[in-house]
């Protein structure tokens, strides 16, 4: 009972209480002498352990692969709470520049990592990312092989921010962009709708019951390669993280000057997620994913490519939604369930910050 | 008179007065809808623009030069003020990385450039910022290929972050490293210590007196060109930025488990900033420096490399300071001006917290 009382959650995070000074981030070990030594030696190393990380130099030598074209992605995560049901900020941070990689077509090779700190923060917390962030790493078979550790003042951030860098390869024949989508393509989606944004809003407390959702984080990088072993000729691939499925989709559109037209009873949307959305005024089309990807193949590979989704955990719910067509040009409409159809505008400003 | 007492400073910056409420960062800037779409293509394009960067897909794609090897490093960037005498957040930002790079042998090739914004940040500031990192990709000739920018509430962050990753080819036949200092290599400096920290707590108000002194924030690529024409074997090369020289020093005598001495009347340091650190009760040797270098070559080619170094503007003041020696393995000594000998250690704790 008064174990339970004496239970203090910091960022998301149950705290082991009471935190000594000594177990929190001060400014000297943002200064670059013992201190950030001592705390990238104990703290940052043991985690994220490997050889090209622990030579200690200013950056990583890496070697090329085969091949000569790479993809290179970067991404800053400000998530808000740092830990959330299905995820916290390190998973997001790895698979959410993972993710950005595959949607091109790469192969993730490399990761580079960089920590602003709250002074502050407890090192628990801290180290409990770092778990995180290495074991998404190792499930995605990536390296972190670069970092980079600041620190500011208490009040100068919101605990821990991360940015990462990735470069993958890209192997040849692999060409993609929004640009390339063609009439006719297949609009594919691999799974439910804005399970990461409903979560994360939970997880702040900020709807009106209890839910069991989770956050969909995941790295998307085997899924994808198992669809372009069914299909080499995939156009678009997209992971539709901030502003949710309609924004990527107007992004598509925009980009290759097609319309898209969906249909609304395809879309899969979880009953927590609906709910949610209902409670809140939001559209779960608008709401952000991160283990989900929107696809435009040619028309004539739309069965084999579901197929080899559905065979993949991250794919099993695969489904297309609709196709590319002439008109209109550069917008997105919906064949709605009860018969209509509407325009599916891009998201205009904020609905849900601090999500990623 | 007025006109003078209307002047606000923000962030460092003289700010044209009055700014609207749509002239500053707010929330929906970091939704990835709409606004975010907007702040990117007229905010940060123009300045940054490049073929790579404007495919406004979610990463670069770049093809590989000769050569299979590449260094990558990453780093934040949180100097406050955002702009400073010499320089500002975008130039530290964009020279921090490109120097990394030429610390590993590397000709940078390509920089991605990620944002975290503070509700509230003065749209005009974020322009400079964005002009200065342009300029300075320009003057170091690599190319900003990819970004991503996220707002978060005011109060959660100090204006604005950077974190940049650069990539650079290492061409064969270049190895370098802390580990791979050599009994009797010469330690050469290539310029004068400390402009950068204490330019920058001149900026913050916190010297008693008015001083000119600039930083000296500048990248590095073109000398380290220059030094290897000089010596195709220079053994180390590194940046003394946190920590200053002494903690630089440390770390490459801990890395190759050598001693290193150095002569306290070789070390170059204006009277600015010896003035500002005998009143603030800092060591030159301590202060960051964001546009010097310090390397280990071969004796025998200790003359070749100082000539080579000061036809270059920022190298005119090159000196040989020391020697790498068998011991004390892994210390560093100083003879000092009156002729004593005195052990110079890592930085121990905090000295000057957000100068990079």
């Amino acid at each position: 009972m008064t174990e339970e009382l004496n239970k203090v959650t910091i960022h998301g995070l149950v705290c082991p209480t009471p935190l000594a000074h000594e177990d929190t981030i001060v400014m000297g070990h943002g200064s670059g002498g013992r201190m950030t030594q001592k705390l990238i030696e104990k703290i940052f190393y043991p985690p994220l352990e490997n050889p090209i990380l622990l030579r200690g130099d200013d950056g990583a030598v890496v070697s090329a692969p085969e091949g000569d074209r790479f993809a290179i992605s970067t991404d800053a995560h400000i998530v808000s709470p740092l830990f959330f049901p299905g995820g916290d900020i390190g998973r997001l941070a790895v698979c959410g520049t993972v993710n950005d990689l595959a949607m091109m077509g790469a192969k993730p090779l490399w990761l580079t990592a960089s920590f602003i700190l709250e002074e502050g923060l407890p090192i628990f917390l801290l180290e409990q990312v770092l778990l995180s962030m290495q074991a998404s790493a190792e499930q995605t078979g990536v390296a972190i092989i670069a970092g980079d550790t600041k620190v500011v003042e208490r009040g100068k951030a919101d605990g821990l921010f991360i940015t990462t860098t990735g470069v993958g390869w890209i192997p040849g024949g692999r060409e993609l962009g929004g640009a390339l989508a063609q009439v006719g393509d297949s609009v594919i989606v691999s799974g439910t709708l804005g399970d990461h944004g409903i979560a994360v809003l939970a997880a702040r407390g900020e709807l009106a019951f209890k839910t069991a959702l989770e956050s969909d984080v995941a790295p998307l990088n085997d899924l994808v390669e198992l669809m372009f072993d069914a299909c080499p000729e995939i156009h678009v691939l997209r992971d539709p993280t901030r502003g949710g499925l309609a924004t990527t989709l107007n992004e598509i559109a925009r980009q290759s000057d097609l319309g898209i037209l969906i249909e609304e009873d395809k879309l899969l949307v979880k009953p927590e997620v609906q709910a949610a959305c209902e409670m809140l005024g939001f559209d779960p089309l608008y709401v952000a994913n991160e283990g989900k990807l929107v696809a435009l193949v040619p028309n004539g590979y739309t069965e084999k490519v579901l197929e080899s989704m559905r065979t993949h955990p991250l794919g099993v719910d695969a489904v297309r939604i609709g196709r590319a067509q002439k008109s209109p040009e550069g917008r997105v409409l919906m064949h709605t369930a009860i018969g209509g159809t509407r325009v599916v505008d891009v998201l205009a400003g904020e609905m849900l910050p601090r999500i990623c």
